[in-house]
C-alpha cells in the first residue's frame, strides 16, 4: 500500500507553530524538494505530498491511520461516490449555490474518474494517467470516522482533477476547495451511506443474475430426470422413494425463494439519506438541493432510488443492512445444504451413496491416486461459512450505533461487498462446474431403492403399521427383497404389490 | 419433570423374548400392579405404563431420551399440532378413509385438548381432568427424530381420550390406534412444520401488536417534544443540534420498518407442506386429502395458510426459518440501538449526559444509595444478545438439513419460540415502563447545546469550512461560548448570526 | 411464575405522600387484611406484602420487573450466592464489625437455605417449610440491574429467616437489616461474579465427569476394534483404510483435550472479587473483611478460589466468560463432529455407508414401518447448535461492559449455565446410549475396503504416482477388484501385493 | 489475479482422446507456440502452460477453479509449507528413499524460495527472478479440497526449480516429479495442517509482542495517574469514585490475561501430524521418516514443534483451531471493551463525559469544522466485530468436518490469518495512537466526583443505608452539594466528613 503516497520525500508535522520538518530519503536538495512537493494544512497541522499528487492531506493522513492491511475499499463504492458527488455538483450550480465554472470542472473530473473505475470494472488496461487516478482514489476498508476518510478522498481528488481542467495547480484550493466546492450541501454522513446503497444495489442485481442462472441449471436437471427414482432418506437413513425431479426441483425451488429475497433486498436499499447531511436534520444543505440531488443521482445511476421519509432515521440507523445480510445468510443455507447434499450423494466411489458423479476438476490428492474430490462444492461450503460470520460482524456492528451515525458502517459495508462478491462468483463455479455437469447413477440408485425396507410404508393402508413395521423388520433382519417377502407373507397378489411400487405411485399422492 | 409419569411402577424392557420385568417402587403386590398399570409394545419392546395413562410408549420413550432439563416444549405448538390432527381428522372422515365414529371421537377429543391449552393460555385455572391432559401432552423440546415424538404424543393423547369417548379403555388401540387413526395421511414430516408456521405465525401477531405499541408510544415523544432542542452526536462526539421530537421519530421509523418486517414474515410462514407426509412425495396421502385439509386447518386456524407449491421442497429446507430469524435479528437491533441511546442519555445524574430521566423500577444498589439503574433497558439488551445467538444457532441448524428432512427443527423451532416470546414480553416492558414514562432534561440539554462549537457548522456558507474550524477551535481552546466568538471576531451582526442559531434553523434544510 | 407472590393482596405504589391503595382480591375485610399483610418502604415508594413473605419489596419489584417467561434462575447460582452471604457474616462478625447475635442469626439462615438447595439438587422431596424457602428464592433470569435483584432476594430472604431465628416478625429489619446486616461489606458487584464463578466450577466439575465416562467408553472400543478395518474417507471420498479402533481412538483423544480444557476453564474462573464491593476499589470493606472472607469461602465451598489481583479489573471485565465460553464451544465442535459421523456411519441400512448400527430408543416414524432414527446423535447436534447460539450471545454481551460493571452478567450467566447443563447431560445419555451400546458392522466394511480403488495409493512407492493412478482408474471404470488389476497389469508377485494389503501394513506406517 | 498465468497461449482440455486445441491469443504460429509452450497432463486430461511456467498443471487447474476474488493465500503460509518440504527432503534423503542429487536440488530450490518470502516479509524489493518464484506460488485462500491445491503448487514450484537446478527443463517430470520427489513421504493432508500450525505459532508471536507493548503502555499510564480520581460508573450511572490509575491498571491486567491466552495457544498449535500422509495413518511414510521429519523441521523452523499422539486424530479434528480462535475473540472482547470506554471518556468535548482527551489524527468531518473522532478506537472496534465474525466461520467450518479429514481448513487458516493479521496491525496502532498519547482531563473529572450524590455510600456504617439513601435523594433533587448537605444534615464533624471523602479513602478499603 505504501507505494501509493511514497513517491515524495514528506512528513507529518503537528500544528506546533514550528516549521515542518522535511525528511527527505534520496538525498535530495532542498530546491529540488520544493519543486516535487507541496505542503497542504488542516486542524492538525501540515503534510508534506508530492507536488502533483492527485489526493491531498485527508487521504494522506488516512492512508497512515487505517493501514492494517494491503486491501482497499471495494472500487464499487468508490464509483457511487464519485456518482454521488457529479449529483451534487449538478444540484448545487442549479440552485446557485455553485458557480458554473467551478461545477462543470467538477462534473468533468468525476466523469474521468467515473471512466477509470468502468474501465477497470471490466478489465480494461488503464493508461498511465487513468492509473494515476485509479491509485490516488485507494483508502483502507477498516477505516475510523464512518468513512470521511473515503468521502475526504474523492473531494481530494475530484478538486485537484476540476482543478487541472481549470488550469490550476493541484492544491490550489482558493480556487476550487474539495470541502466548500466538492463536498457542498453534503457530509460524509448522508454521502457515504447513500453511496454504499447505490454500490450494494448493483451487487444485488449480480447476484440476482448468477443465481437465475443456477436456478435453470436446477430445473433442467428436474425436467430431464423427473422420472429416476432415488431412495429418499430422512435424519440420513433409509426413507420412501423419491425422484431426483423431485429432488433438483426443491433445490431449484429454494433457489427461486432467494432470488426473490434479494429481489426485495433492492427495494430495502432504495431509500437514501442524501441531503440530511451531518445527521439528518439537513443542516447546511437547502430544500431545493434536496429535491433536486434525488432526481440527479436517479439519472446518473438509472436506479430507483427514493429519498427517505425521514433523513435522520436513514442517517443513524442500520437495521436494513442486518436485514440484507440475514437474506444473504438464508441463500448460504440453502446453496450449503445443496453443496452438501451434493457432497453426499457423490460420496464413494465404492464406499459411499455413489448416487451422482460430479465432474472432476482437478486430482484430488497428492498420495491418493484416482481420487477426485467435490472441490467445487466445497468451496461453496466455505463460501457459506463466511458468509455466517459476515453476518454476525456486521448485526454486531450495527447495533453498535450511537446517537445519531453509526461509525461502523465502513466494516457493514466491507463485509457485505465481501459476501456478495463471494457469493456472486461462486455461484456461477457452481452453476457451471457441479450443477450443469453432474451426472446421476441411475441403475445404482434403482437397485438401491428395490432392495429398501423401507418401502413397506407403501402396505400401511392394507396391512395397518403394525403389521408392516413387522415385515420391514423381517425383511431387514433376513436380508430379503420387501417384494418377495411382501409376496410370501401376505395375501396380497403380485399384481397389487406390483402396482403400489412403481415409480409413480411411490412418488406421488394417492390418486 | 419425572412427576409426569412416576405415579405408577413401570419397567422398560428390550424386546428379547422374556416377559417385562416389574420394578415395584413401593412394594406394590403384583395384582395391585396389575390393576394399575398397562403395557405397549412398539418395534423395541414394551412399556409398562399407569393403567389410565393418556400417553402412551412412545411418548414414554421419549421422555427418558430427551430430558436434558425440566424445560418442555412450547404450549403453543402443542396447540397447532392439536389443531392439524382434527383438520386432518375432519379431512380422513369426508374422504371416506376414516370411519365417521372414529373421526368424530378423534374431533372430540382434539377439542378438549385444545380447550384446556387455551385456558392455559389465558392464564385460567385447569380441573383436575384438564391438568392431566395437560400433563400428558409434555415432552422436552430438544428432541431427536425431526419431532416425531411430540407428533406421536399427541396422536397417542388423542387416541386414548378418544377412546374414553367410546368407552374403551386407555390403550385399547384395535379400537382406535394413535398412528393407524390418528395419524392417517400424515407423517411427522409434514405435521411438525405446519404447526411449527402455525403457532410461529401467532407469535408473529402478539409481536406485531407489541410493535404498535412501541411504534405509537414513540410517535406520542415525537409530537410532545418536536421543538426541544438537543445536541447531536455523531461518534459520541458533539454534532449539531437536533431535536428531541426527530430523535424519537428516527426511533419511530426504525419500529415501524421493524413491524412491516414482521407482517412479511407471515407471508413468508403461510406455505406449509401439510399432505406431503415423510418426504414430500405425498405417498399414503389422497389428492383428495391434500385438498381438503389445507381447507379445513384455514377454518379451524382462521389463518390465510397455503399448500406450498412443491411440497418436497417445504419438507426439506428450513431457510424460511433462517430469514424469519434474521428479521427478528434486525428487529432486535434497532431495540438495542434505541435501549444503548436511552441509557447513554439517562446517564448521570451528575456525570453523564443527563439529557432524559427515565423512569425509576427498583433501587439500584446494594451499597449505593440513591442509585437507580435503567434495569429495563438492560433486559431489553440482554434479550437482543440472546436473540443474536438464537439466530447463529438457528443458522446452523437450518444448514446442518441433509436430504429430504432437516433432522433439526425441534431446536430450531425452540430458538424461534424462545425469541418471540422474550422480545414480545421485553417489548411490552419497554414500551410501558420506558418509553411511555421517560422525561426529558429540557433545560440541561439547551445549555449543552448553548456553549457546544458545533454551532459553528451553521456557519460554513459564510465563513468557508476553514474559517469556521479555526473559530470552533479558538472558542473551545478559550473556552467561550461560540455566539460570542462569531459576534467578537467575524463581521456578522448580531441578527444574523441569531439568526441562524433558531431551534429551527439549526435543524432543518434552509429554505 | 404469579403463584409465587399473589397468596396476599397487595398493591405497589408510588411514593406520593398518598396511602398505598389496597386492592382486595377475595373480598377480604380491612381487618382481615392488616393480619394478613405487611408494608415494606424502599426508595421509590412502598408495596404491600404477605406478613410472613420471607421476600421483601426489592424481590417484588424485580419480580413484576423482569417476569419475561416463566423460567427462572439456575439454582446453583442462588446456592452459591448463600454460601457468599454465610462467608461474609463470619467474616463480619470476626473482624467486630457484625454483632455475634446477628451473625448467628443470619449464618443459621444461610445454612437452613443452603440445606433446601442441596435437597433440591439431589431431587429429595421438601416440606412445605423448605418448598417456602425455596420459592422464596426465585427471580427470573434475564435481569437487568447486574444481579442487584437476586443479591436482594437472597439479602431478604436471609433477613426473614434470620428474624424468625430471633424470634421477631418478618419485615422487622430496625432488628436485622437485609442490606445494613446481611450485605455488609458487600455489592452486588462483588457478590453475584463471585458466586457466578462457584456455580461454573461445580457445573466444570460435573461436565469434567461426564466427559470421563465418554473417553473410557470411545477407548473401550478403541481397544475392542483394534484390528476392525474400514475404508477411511477424506472429504465424503473414499481414501486409504483406517481401523474402528483408529477411529474411536481420534475421538477419545479429541475429548481427552476437551477434559484438558474444561480443567483449565476451572482455573480461570478461580480468582474472584469479593471484597471489591461497588466498583473494585473495596469502599466500605475493611481490609481485614477481604483477607477473611476469601479463606472462609474457601472452606465453606471447598473451592480452590482465590482473591483477584486487581479488584477492579475483576469486577469490571468478563473476558474470562468468554474464554470459557470458548472452550465449551471446541467440546461442542468435537462431539458435533462425532455426532455427525457416527449418524454417516450408521446411515442405511440399505442405501448409506451402514458401517455400525446404534442402539434403538424408539420408533422412528409415523408413517414408516420400521424406520429408527439416530435420535440421541440429533439431540448433541442439537446441543451443539445451542451452545454456538450461547457462546455468540456471550460474546456480545461481554464485549457490551461499560466503564465499572458489565451490566449483563446475568445473560452471560444464564447462558453459561444453559450450555453446561445441557452438554453435561447430553454427554451422559450420549455415553449410555449411542458409544456404549454401538456395533460394528465387520463383515460389510471388509467387502467395502476390498472393492475400493484407493488402495492403489499402498502401490506408489512401488508403481510411481502416474501409474498408480491409471490402475486405479482402470479398476474404477471397469468394475474390477483392484486386487486384481495389480495381478494382472502389474509385474509384482502375489506375495508382495498380499502382503501389502494387510490390515497392519494398509493401516500403519512402514516399518 | 489472472496476470499470473496469461503471459501464454494456453487451452485446458478434457482426456477425450483428441489433440490439445490451443487458443492463440496474439495470432503467434504454430511454431512460435511450441517454442513458448509446454503441455502437462494429469487425470484429468492435459494444459498448456508457458514452457518455463514454474507452477505446473495442478496449480494451472487450481487457479481456474478458485478465482472467486484476488486475494491470495497469506505469504505466512507458502513460506510454513516450504519449510516442512525443505524438512521431508532432508529426512527422505537420510532414510535412503531419496537419492542425494535429487535431495540436495530440491533443499536448494527450497531454500531460494524461502528467501524470497523473508524478502517480502521484510519489505524488500525482490528481483525479477525472485518476483516470478513469488507469483508462482500464488493461489486463492477458498480452495476446495483441503489444500491439495497449494500443496500441489509448492511440490509443483519445488520440482522445477530443482530441476532448473539440474539443468533441466521446467516440466522435465520424469528427472524430477513434483509428486514422487517432492511430495515424497508426505500427503496434503499432513503437509498442510503442519504448515498453518507453524505459520499461526509465527503469527502468535507477532501478536503477542503487540500486545506486549500495549501492556506496557496502559501500566505507564496506571503509573502516571495512579491518585487522579474520578467518578466511577456501574450501568452508566454514577457511582462510587475510583482513580484512573485503577483505571488502566484493569485495561492492563486484561490485557495480561490475553498475552496468558495468546501464549497457552501457541502450546495448542504446537502438536502436528507430519507423517501420518492421507488419513493419519501414515501409509506411504516410514517410521524412520516421521521420527527424522519432526526433528528436521523444528531445527529449520526454530519453533518447539512436537509430533502429536495420534496422528490420526490431528489430522481430521479442527478443535484446536475453534480453541485459538475463542482466545482471541476473548481479546478482541477486551479490546472493544477498552475503546468503548476510551470512546466515552473522550466524549465531548462540551456534551459528553469528556474525561479524558485522545489524540487526533485527521479532522473529523467534511461539514462540522473543528470536530475531531476517535477514529482508530473506532478502527479498532470495527477489527474486533470481525474477529467476532470469524470465529463464528471457524466453529462452523471446525465442526463440519466428515470422517478422516476437515475439508474446510483453507476457510479455517485464512480467516485465523486474517483475525491476527488485523489484531496484530490495529493493537500496534492503538498503543502508539491512543493509548500512549491521551490526556487526563484532571481538573474536569475532580469536579464531577464533587458533585457527586453517589459520594453518600461512604457514609453508610455511619448512617446506615437508609439514611444515606434519603441523603443522596435530597442532594441530588436540590442540585446541593453532598458534602455540604452531610454537614448541614446529620451531625458528623467536618473533619469525619472530609476524612471520608479522600481520595485514597474514596478509593480503598477500610485499613
Amino acid at each position: 500500500m505504501n507505494l501509493f503516497w511514497t513517491e515524495c520525500v514528506y512528513f507529518l508535522c503537528k500544528n506546533d507553530g514550528k516549521e515542518p520538518l522535511v525528511v527527505k530519503r534520496n538525498d535530495t536538495t532542498s530546491a529540488e524538494w520544493s519543486e516535487s512537493c507541496r505542503t497542504e494544512n488542516d486542524a492538525l497541522g501540515a503534510a508534506v505530498l508530492p507536488s502533483k499528487a492527485l489526493y491531498g492531506i485527508h487521504t494522506h493522513r488516512a492512508r497512515n491511520n487505517f493501514n492494517l492491511t494491503e486491501r482497499t475499499l471495494s472500487p464499487s463504492l468508490i464509483h457511487a461516490i464519485l456518482q454521488v458527488k457529479k449529483a451534487c455538483a449538478e444540484a448545487n450550480v442549479e440552485t446557485g449555490d455553485l458557480s458554473s465554472t467551478i461545477g462543470a470542472a467538477i462534473i468533468s473530473a468525476a466523469d474521468k474518474a467515473l471512466d477509470v473505475f468502468e474501465k477497470k470494472n471490466e478489465s480494461l488496461p488503464l493508461n498511465p494517467d487513468e492509473q494515476e487516478i485509479y491509485e490516488a482514489l485507494q483508502t483502507h476498508p477498516l477505516q475510523g470516522g464512518a468513512g470521511t476518510s473515503v468521502n475526504m478522498n474523492v473531494n481530494e481528488v475530484l478538486a485537484n482533477l476540476a482543478l487541472a481542467r481549470l488550469n490550476k495547480n493541484a492544491g490550489d484550493y482558493d480556487s476550487l476547495h474539495p470541502v466548500n466546492h466538492v463536498n457542498m450541501s453534503q457530509s460524509t454522513n448522508d454521502v457515504y451511506p447513500t453511496a454504499l446503497k447505490i454500490a450494494l444495489i448493483r451487487k444485488v442485481r449480480k447476484l440476482s443474475d448468477a443465481l437465475a442462472q443456477l436456478q435453470s441449471a436446477l430445473q433442467r436437471l428436474e425436467t430431464e430426470h423427473a422420472n429416476v427414482i432415488k431412495l429418499g432418506r430422512t435424519q440420513l437413513m433409509d426413507a420412501v422413494p423419491i425422484t431426483f425431479g423431485q429432488v433438483f426441483g426443491a433445490y431449484a425451488r429454494a433457489i427461486s425463494r432467494d432470488r426473490w429475497r434479494i429481489y426485495k433486498a433492492e427495494e430495502r436499499l432504495r431509500e437514501i439519506n442524501l441531503g440530511g447531511t451531518a445527521v439528518g436534520t439537513g443542516l447546511n444543505a437547502s430544500l431545493d438541493f434536496i429535491y433536486l440531488v434525488t432526481e440527479r443521482l436517479q439519472r446518473i445511476t438509472g436506479l430507483g432510488i427514493a429519498r427517505a421519509d425521514l433523513l435522520v432515521d436513514a442517517t443513524q440507523n442500520a437495521d436494513v443492512y442486518v436485514e440484507v445480510s440475514g437474506l444473504l445468510k438464508a441463500l448460504a443455507t440453502n446453496l450449503m445444504k445443496i453443496a452438501n447434499d451434493l457432497r453426499l450423494m457423490n460420496a464413494g466411489p465404492r464406499g459411499g451413496f455413489a448416487e451422482i458423479s460430479l465432474e472432476a476438476h482437478q486430482a484430488g490428492s497428492s498420495i491418493m491416486p484416482g481420487k477426485v474430490n467435490p472441490v467445487l462444492c466445497e468451496m461453496v461450503n466455505q463460501v457459506c461459512f463466511r458468509v455466517f460470520g459476515a453476518d454476525v460482524a456486521i448485526t454486531a456492528a450495527a447495533a453498535g450505533g450511537q446517537f445519531e451515525l453509526n461509525p461502523f458502517l465502513p466494516l457493514i459495508g466491507d463485509e457485505l461487498f465481501t459476501a456478495f462478491d463471494l457469493l456472486e462468483a461462486s455461484v456461477e463455479k457452481f452453476t457451471q462446474g457441479v450443477i450443469e455437469t453432474l451426472s446421476v447413477n441411475r441403475a445404482h440408485c434403482q437397485e438401491t431403492v428395490a432392495k429398501s425396507t423401507s418401502l413397506a410404508a407403501a402396505f400401511i393402508d392394507v396391512l395397518g403399521y403394525d403389521e408392516a413395521s413387522a415385515i420391514a423388520k423381517r425383511a431387514h433382519e433376513s436380508g430379503a427383497n420387501i417384494r418377495n417377502v411382501l409376496r410370501n407373507e401376505t395375501l396380497l397378489s403380485d399384481e397389487a404389490i406390483d402396482e403400489r411400487l412403481t415409480v409413480q405411485n411411490l412418488t406421488h399422492p394417492k390418486r
